[in-house]
């Protein structure tokens, strides 16, 4: 299977994305010449990740019939320090509001998608640790 | 050095990531739940690709004196059939236009970008090969 995207310079050191039909400005901050007219590459590959393991979950717990009334995902990147400034770890906070939460059947929904079904996660994992942590709010 | 990100479900398939103050809708094609209201994960993982390198060699050409009159990047990814469906590879055509192009010049800003700067790249290059190639559009 393949897939494509494709970036336009647009000045600078702005690009634009073309994505599944949607268009998505990235660029620099100004310390570095850009006009942060966007969000930056490094942050993007980590909402890749969020993004993938997020519809996951809330596709496995729709199935386990679980109501949820409100999920967040958090994504703590850790990079380097030298050139190229590349990530060493990222870790996932999932965090989930509802009421009478069933804590086993979201612990299984996420490592269903961390094992299982995220091709992002799976991606990464060959080249740095995954880890996270769960957080349910209860009212 | 440490980066955040965070992405809240929105309904359905869809998430809102807030990325260095900007909002991005994320969302899944209709065959599988979604609204098809803004991008998927796994292209937006590619973006991060081609936008990393792309400011690191308008940046790096900039510094060169080479002017662009425009500069585009396309990557094709190439996926498993199975599930976790993940990368195997990832293909980077850098696509340039302008009058007398130094092709020297323009394939040391990429080897730079690639080998020494672009922390996306070092990142993906641990999990999976990256390859490219050049093309330039003499006017």
């Amino acid at each position: 299977m393949k897939d494509v995207i494709n970036v336009k310079w647009a000045g600078d050191m702005a690009f634009e994305a073309s994505i599944d039909g949607y268009s998505l400005l990235l660029d620099a901050k100004p310390e570095v010449g850009g006009s942060n007219a966007g969000p930056r590459p490094k942050p993007l590959l980590m909402t890749s990740l969020a993004g993938c393991t997020g519809m996951d979950v809330v596709s496995i717990l729709k199935k386990m019939k679980v109501e949820l009334s409100s999920f967040n995902i958090r994504v703590e990147g850790t990079l380097t320090e030298e050139h190229p400034k590349q990530f060493t770890a990222m870790h996932v906070i999932y965090e989930f509001t509802g009421h009478n939460l069933p804590l086993d059947k979201i612990k299984h929904a996420i490592e269903l998608s961390q094992d299982k079904y995220c091709g992002v996660s799976a991606t990464l994992k060959k080249a740095i640790p995954i880890t996270y942590e769960i957080t349910i709010n209860e009212w």
